[in-house]
Parts: structure tokens; sequence; C-alpha cells
């Protein structure tokens, strides 16, 4: 029997181009309507993906990405989600640097709890300074102490997750007794950031706990990942890339004690698909086209802390920058200003290209099909989190056209595992700590 | 014509009663059981009512109310809400002592697009002490800096919402434009307690922003009201007291400069109802029997910051207790201190009137209509929130039988007026600070 792939689905509005509004297969709306939001996510679960997850920001200005302006929220969106559906993973992102443990605990277990355990967590650490302006802090806390917050913020949510052990409610209308106090448990956690007594006032889900979800690339965040992700998305432009990143996440988890299998590894995955490569090459550049000049480079200054790309001569080699953008997306702009060097690349190519990467996974329905197969037959990934440029034709195209082929394949399986995300992760059920 | 009636209805799990889950007329996990909920704002929705309302709190101990132990979070169970509605208004309880203003405006925001203008903000500073320990915070504030917090809390998220001009948005896929430049606006707020730049990442809903609700009785309270709030949830035990209150909120409201006709007033509404007084009796002795003598003072110790009364002789007078429950639920406090006084009452008769007040709202379909025909005619109430002791039988009865009656006689309609809260409830559109 082959390994089965699986597949989560970023809901990001109208897709994550740039400019994917301006798409005539999408509401230009997207970001803000909700109809676009439940169609998209019936359509996963009906085509049995995982999860859904949605991406999320805390500072915008006039340059940000233009469906990034106006968006849900993305822990009220999953509540809205929740009723609507039966099997599908709900996935948001939480920044650990400018949250409450106690409210962000409660609010994914609210949501654990109404969707009978399908909640995750994507932790993120929050890249953009900005932030900070929005929440009363002076300063952004740099890359490293913000893990470091991660860290006792991620600690104080799971303790207060397991607040209550499993059977501690008891609810017995004709004795009186509601709850058993001996399995209550505070969390007293006293660390360097935070401070919290517990209990928290909402008990575990059918899965236990949520899941975490962790996307850092940096040295400190797959770090981080490997010793608390159950789920880790990556970015990988080759099957060798997404193979050494596997390796290593797999590694580091066992490294620290865990079992490789319980570490699943996502790769995005941009699906540029068609019925023959001239469809492709056509739908690729019709992406391409929705970008002029100026606005990539207010994109590609989004990376660098909102840098004024516009002083350079765009026909020049990709400038100079020095520290800029290192507290920031580090990861991704370590990357960029890598390619421009090792490319020779002018500005105008990196910001061009930036805004509109040529997928690993663009061909016909067949090649893509192909391509996935071999990434899970190799190594590269348990799964993937498909992140269309538009959440429109792509998107339907995948589901209609390359779900059915790694069906024929025996690659993939449309009906669910078990009845939470864990169960369909093939993950186990999460112990509480204080059960003997 | 007459004045209609309006109501809410106060969604918190079983019921309003301390003991509310051992009732056989409801689900006993009916606190974290989506079904529960999403049955009782359905039929608040075909009954035509108004809002639901979630309430709230952010500290328990084993002494808690027990259903308080394991609840869902507000905001999240709003937007489980949202899309399974189409009118009713969706009203959540959020501390401005323990929550960020940028988020708490993004998710209300965000409860307010989903629903397409039906989100509404019940404004609390947090009664119980014991909220600190959870945010890591070493001491609760006191009352009067609580409120301090909260009107900047407030302001700046107010000032969030109007971020974005209503037409700020113009998405014109032909000419690339998605919004306006001009009528996108930092907030750029720097107060005492928060420092907030803004703009918030989402735009206003139909509505312009969700309703404020507000319920503090102390004068803090209702002067923070009169200031701030759309709509104000009070307590009457009589028409005398209601009519008071009424005035008193529209009279400062007036003194603030605003339309007193846009400050709405709902006395809480316990109905206890039946056929006849015989029956309406035997069902308000069944649900002061769900209660025991130690689970009374447990009760009553909640508003005293937990106090323990089990240190006195409960068939003695109530004790004199100096300071403590100044710094928690003080309006209720004062009054139970007073009553006890007045009528000197022992412990135990306060104990176990506190856990199972007989309501104003006692009598039969008829009775009870008339007594809300009664105040809503001699202006003491422009609605009512429904806080029944039990979400089941006084809740339906309520809808099946007394709403007939108030239909007949020309006191309610049951069809909604307009789309929004703001319409249901009489209120005008909010309109945008920054439009000339």
């Amino acid at each position: 029997m082959s390994k089965k792939v699986q597949f989560g689905v970023m809901l990001h509005g109208p897709g994550g181009h740039m400019n994917a509004w301006r798409s005539p297969d999408v509401a230009s709306d997207a970001s803000v309507n909700l109809e676009h939001y439940k169609n998209i996510t019936l359509k996963s679960e009906a085509a049995g993906f995982s999860f859904v997850f949605v991406a999320d920001g805390l500072f915008i200005n006039d340059k940000s990405i233009p469906h990034f302006l106006s968006r849900f929220e993305p822990l009220t969106l999953l509540g809205a989600l929740a009723p609507i559906t039966s099997h599908i993973g709900l996935v948001g992102t939480v920044s650990t640097s400018y949250s409450e443990p106690f409210t962000i605990a409660r609010q994914l277990a609210s949501i654990d709890m109404m969707s009978g355990g399908r909640a995750g967590w994507n932790v993120v650490t929050s890249p953009l300074e900005g932030s900070a302006k929005n929440f009363s802090k002076d300063k952004h806390p740099e890359h490293s102490l913000r893990y470091d917050i991660a860290d006792e913020h991620l600690a104080v949510v799971q303790g207060l997750w397991d607040s209550w052990e499993d059977d501690a409610f008891i609810r017995d209308k004709a004795s009186g007794q509601y709850f058993d106090k001996d399995k209550m448990h505070e969390l007293n956690y006293e660390g360097e950031f935070f401070k919290i007594a517990g209990p928290l006032n909402i008990e575990r889900s059918p899965q236990g706990q949520p899941i975490i979800f962790q996307a850092g690339a940096s040295p400190k965040g797959s770090a981080f990942a490997s010793r608390n992700a159950d789920a880790v998305f990556t970015n990988a432009s080759t099957l060798e890339k997404a193979q050494a990143t596997y390796a290593d996440l797999r590694q580091q988890a066992a490294d620290n004690g865990r079992n490789p299998d319980e570490i699943k590894v996502f790769p995005t995955l941009q699906p540029i698909v068609g019925k023959d490569h001239e469809e492709v090459r056509a739908r690729y550049d019709a992406i391409k086209n929705l970008v002029t000049i100026e606005e990539a480079l207010a994109y590609l200054g989004r990376y660098f802390d909102h840098h004024d790309f516009t002083q350079y001569d765009v026909d020049a080699p990709f400038p100079e920058l020095g520290d800029i953008g290192k507290n920031s997306f580090r990861s991704t702009t370590d990357e960029i200003k890598r390619r421009a060097k090792e490319n020779n690349l002018t500005l105008r190519q990196v910001a061009m290209e930036e805004t509109t990467r040529e997928s690993a996974f663009m061909g016909t329905y067949d090649e893509v099909a192909d391509q996935i197969i071999e990434w899970i037959d190799n190594d590269g990934a348990d799964g993937f989190v498909l992140t269309p440029h538009i959440l429109g034709d792509f998107f339907h195209d995948f589901i209609d056209k390359v779900i059915p082929i790694l069906v024929a394949r025996g690659y993939y399986d449309i009906s669910y595992e078990g009845q939470t995300l864990r169960d369909e992760l093939g993950l186990p059920f999460k112990e509480n700590r204080y059960v003997k």
C-alpha cells in the first residue's frame, strides 16, 4: 500500500498572489466575504482535505498587500466555519508576541470543542516590526527574543489546556455532582514573561488538545518546531530541498526524544495547472500580468520592513541591503538576497519574480500528480498546504482534475480518518499531563 | 400606536440559575454544547428577538458556579452563530481590563462583517479579583482605575473601527485600484494606558460600528454607560426602580449632549411563568430546590471575593462584612448588605434568596404580559434581556405563550426592522468620524 498524501488549503481571501483580487476568478472583496470562505471550505471538505488554514498579520499600511488591508480575524472566522463543517480541520494563526495566553487558550479550546476536536494553532511570532505600534509596545522584540517568548507562551497555553482531566466533568443530575475536584489542575506558571495561575475555564475536546502548527524556517524557528509542532509548513522549491528539510525536522524531533512520525511535514504547493503546457503557460502569464513594477517593488519591500525600493534603478543589480530585513521575515529575506547574488539578478527581476514565483508544481494535471507522488514516495513530504495564487480556477481545477488522478493511483483517500484532526493526520490523542 | 417592546436573551449555557444544569429541561453540558446554543438562538430569531447576549468571566476556582467552569469563549461562539443566523444581533462580553484593544476591535469587527452588521460588545471591566492571576498581573486594578482603563480602551477600539471610511474600498479590477488612500486613517492614539497606531486591518460593516452595551450599575458604571453605551442592561426588582434608572440614564446621556432616545435601556427579565398560580409556584420551588445551603453559601461568597460564609452561623443575622466585596461586584454587594439589614435577614435567608430570587416577572402568561406592557408604557424600559433561570421550559414557554399575547395587544412585532442590529434597535447608522 502506498503512503497517502494529505492536503490542507491556505485561506487568504482571493488567494496567495498579491493581486489575486484582480483575477476574474474571484470576488474582489473575497478577504471579507464569508460566502467565499464557506465555498472554499466546503469544497475542500468534500474533497477530503485535512484542514483549512488561516494566515494572519498584525500591521498594515498603505503599502500592504491589498487584500491584507481588510480581512477577517482568524479565530472568529474559524468559529464561523465550525458549525457548517463536520470533518475538516480548522487551523488559525495567532502570534505569541502580541496575545494573552489565557485568552488564546480559551479561544482555541472553544473552537476545538465547537468542532468536536478539529482545531489547530499556527504559532507565529509576528515578523512585522510595525506590529508593536498596534499593541502599546515601544519596540518589536527581536527575532531571538520572540522565540523565547513563544516558548513560554506555548508552555502556558498547553498547560492551561490540561486544566481538566478528560473525565473531570461528571454532571450527574441525580447526585448533584458536576465535577471531580481532584481532576481540576491549577497551572501556577511563573516564567520570565508570563505568570498564569489557571485553571482554564473550558474542558478538553475529543482530541485532547488542538494541534500545534509552525512555519518558521529560520534555525530558531525549526528548532522550535521540532520541539513543539505536530505539523510544520515548509517552503521548498525542489524535491532535494524538501527532502533536506523533511530529514532535518524529523532528526531534530528524534534528537528531542520525540517519535519522528509525530511531526508531519507539509511543504506549500502552489498549483499552476492546465490541460496542456500552452494552457499552463497562459495561466501563469495571466497571473504575472496582474502586477505592475511599482506594485512589485512595494510587495518586495514588505519583507524588508517596508523598505522603499523605488529609490534604486530597477534595472541595476539587486542592491546591497546590509541588515535590512534581518528582524522580520528573516528566512525569506536571506533567501532573496542569496538568490539575487547567485544569479546576478536585477531589482526588477527579483521583484517581479517574487510576486509570482514559478511554482515547483506547474504543469499538466498528470505532471503535477506525478510530482506530488514523487515527493511523497521520496521522503519530501507527508502532505501539502495548497497556496493557490488565486482561490478560484486553480483551486477548483486541482480538486476536480488532480485529486482524481491521485485517487486512481492509490495515493489519496477522500474519506476522513476518525472524527478529530489528530485522527485525520495520524497523530495520537494528546494525553493529559496529569493523568497517572 | 403603542411603543413596541424588544427582547434579547442571555445565553449562559443551561441558564442563569447557579444549578441550572441539574434541571431536567436542559442538557447538563449545555455550557459547552453548540447544539444547545444553536437551538436557543434559532428559536429566539424565529421569535424576532433583537439579540442574543453572551456573558463571560475570566477566573474560576472550585467554588465557581458549575457551568462557569467550562464554557465557550464569547467571541468564538458568536463567530459560530453568525453564519447560521440572518437577523438576530450577536452581543458578546469582553473585558477592557484584560484584553488588547487592537485584537478586540478586529474580532468584533470581524463578527460584525461576517453577520452583515449584527455585532455588539458588552463592555465590562471584570469584577473578579482572581482575573489578574490569569493575565500575568500582580494586582487586579481597583474599581475606579478599571473604568479609567475602560474609557481609553473603548476610545481606542472605536477609533480603530473608523480606520476606513465606508467608501474607502474601491476594488476596481479594470483600473487596479483597490482602495482610496485618502480614506484610510491612522489613529495614533497615545494615552495613559494604551498607545495604538492603527489603522485596523478590517473595514466597517453595514451598521458602521458594532453596538456598545454596558451593564455597570455603580455610579462610575452608569456614568460610563451614559457617555458611551448604545444599550444598557439594568437590574430592577420593581417598576419604580426601573423608572428611576431609566430616567437617570437618559438624563445623564442628555447632560453629555446625547439624544436620550439613543441610549436603550434593557432591564433583565427572569420569567417564571405558568398557566396558573399553582404551576408558577411549583416551578419556582423546583428551581429553588436545585440548591443546598452549602452551595448557596458558596454562591453568595462569589460576589464577595470568594469570602468563606461557612464560618458563620447560618441562622444568625447576616454578618458584618466591612469592606469585603467593595472591589468586586460592588453594586450587587451593596444591595445585598442593605437588604439584609433592612429586613433583619439571617445568613441562610440571604443566601437561599440570592441563588433563586423571586422575579418581578413571576405569574401567569397574561400577568407577565401585563407587567411587561406596564413597564413599557410607563418609562421603565425600552426592552428586556431575558435571563431565564433555566434555558429550557421557561424560555420556550415565554416565547410560545407570552410573546403571542404581546403581539395580540400590539406591543410586539416579530418581524425585524432592517438588516443590522442598529436598525433593529432603532439606533442610527454610526457615522465615521473622519467623514466631512
